[in-house]
């Protein structure tokens, strides 16, 4: 059975689509602007569950995870469509009030607007569509297609919370009922992500950048990406992987590196940086994990015991 | 219970959103072009059922519907976002490639560029929310929101031709066991609309209408929306409806008025124009159908029996 990836690929060869494959498309605007558009469909009991979550919570992720894809391209998200289709008995509550609470909570700190949508009603499960449209400077979107051989590689933050929230949902925790700060931190990474706008911007201001995606998938599906359309290699240092500490206290170390490699939702940005330029990165917070080698497609992992091949493992639909 | 007309109309006031409330959001693209953006969300079972229609019907509808609203905007279409949740039984079928085929034609038609979208697994119903962002000269997109008192009131082509269709459907006939003609013009009304694109250049190229909205939610409604935007009344006359008459040989003329009237999904176009204009409308294939008044938010119908108020009767979600 193919893959959603596949079945991408496929289409954008048969109707040659330019223009997919990034993390946003990218369209002419005016003189000294291009367009960002990118799209995020969630659905209930894939992408979350009504009992673990807030209908805060999902409205603040349903625009963070398109704000994310906009900060990958290094963009100024503007404006935002929301579709959602809403059971009957979720309509009867006061649950879509909050759902755009927690929307607009978000939207207001970075400045974007919702200009439309549409509502409509479902016998089935809960689905949002969230379109954002955004701004970048002619020319100047970072593309994850466009890592040269020799960039050093970059993380912004800590990996692997988002999936510790998972797992800690998963077994039963509500994030009402967690007592420990670190605990909550960690539900909170899962339920409440936030985007990396301020990061992007600082990194589209320095002009240094070769290539960046965002953590959406998982480090290893995601280094494979900017890989695989730069027609790249990669190596990575298991040891220098900045990983969330507020998982200590739950999870062996193995767990922590799985969660960090393959647990995708952590929307940190992953990009990549020459050499000669990476003295100017000393102000952010972010971790040197590895370089961009010519072994196209591979992802080699230096670990403590030699060095192995890290394999794409974050979630596929299909 | 709130429709979602009223939950919509809440939230523009409770946010201070200025750019909802028309068939496109209109937003400022360079010194010549607006940028117009649409979104439409189609729901298994709500807006669609997989064994009345086709994926190549489906993937036309899901393209169309938002090219209409371009149309009712006076505007160019150009790309397109798909966002598609996908149950895996349809995943496992040719429905997608044959889903994308009917969509890929439609676009094909008019120059529209897929530029991106998600697809998502779901356990529920099939979904599919389609974005489609066009152009139209700067100040020059035709709103729902300024017809004036006086304006004579144009529909193109025919109504009612979806809602038979519909009832045709929902009576158990499937286009494919139908052999007259008409019977499959009626289904094809419902299960392949035509978006009005064509027409709607015309008609922002002669520069006299004064305000547009493509027939989504049939007539007493979209009437209804342009009469209260706009701040107006409007009469029409019942004896100038242009019913479809493929309808004619199975159903009464009472049927065929309030398919024509309530029925909704024709994407046909209802605008108005000053009087002093009206000539240069004649090459047209359109119907005039009324006046615009003073009496706001009133619908009076003229019929061979007296005047009636028509009321909105069109399709609601809640």
């Amino acid at each position: 059975m193919r893959t959603e990836f596949e079945f991408i690929q496929n289409l954008k060869s048969k109707y040659s689509l330019s223009r997919i494959g990034d993390d946003c498309a990218v369209m002419p605007q005016d003189a000294e602007t291009d367009l960002l558009v990118t799209a995020d469909m969630l659905i209930e009991d894939i992408d979350f569950r009504l009992d673990w979550t807030t209908p805060e919570f999902l409205g603040h992720k349903s625009l963070a995870v398109s704000l994310s894809d906009i900060a990958a391209m290094g963009g100024d998200p503007k404006w935002s469509m929301i579709s959602i289709g809403v059971p009957q008995v979720l309509w009867n509550s006061d649950f879509i009030d909050r759902f755009y609470y927690g929307w607009f909570a978000l939207a207001k700190r970075y400045g974007v607007e919702l200009i439309g949508g549409d509502i409509s009603r479902t016998d089935g499960k809960l689905v949002i569509d969230s379109t954002v449209g955004g701004e970048v400077g002619k020319g100047n979107a970072i593309l994850r297609s466009t890592a040269k051989v020799g960039d050093v590689i970059f993380v912004t933050g800590d990996l692997g919370g988002a999936a510790g929230g998972l797992e800690f949902l998963e077994s039963g925790h509500r994030i009402h009922d967690l007592s420990s700060q670190k605990d909550i931190n960690l539900a909170l990474k899962q339920l409440k992500p936030q985007p990396q706008l301020i990061t992007a911007k600082l990194l589209q201001d320095m002009g240094i950048v070769n290539s960046m995606i965002d953590l959406s998938d998982g480090l290893s599906s995601d280094l494979g990406h900017i890989c695989r359309s730069s027609g790249v290699g990669a190596r990575i240092d298991e040891e220098s992987i900045p990983c969330n500490t507020d998982l200590d206290n739950h999870f062996s170390r193995e767990q922590i590196l799985n969660m960090a490699f393959d647990g995708g939702e952590d929307f940190e940005l992953l990009f990549t940086v020459p050499v000669k330029n990476i003295s100017q990165l000393n102000s952010l917070n972010i971790s040197r994990i590895g370089q961009i080698t010519v072994n196209v497609g591979i992802i080699e992992l230096t670990t403590p015991h030699g060095v192995t091949i890290l394999e794409p493992k974050g979630y596929r639909h299909f």
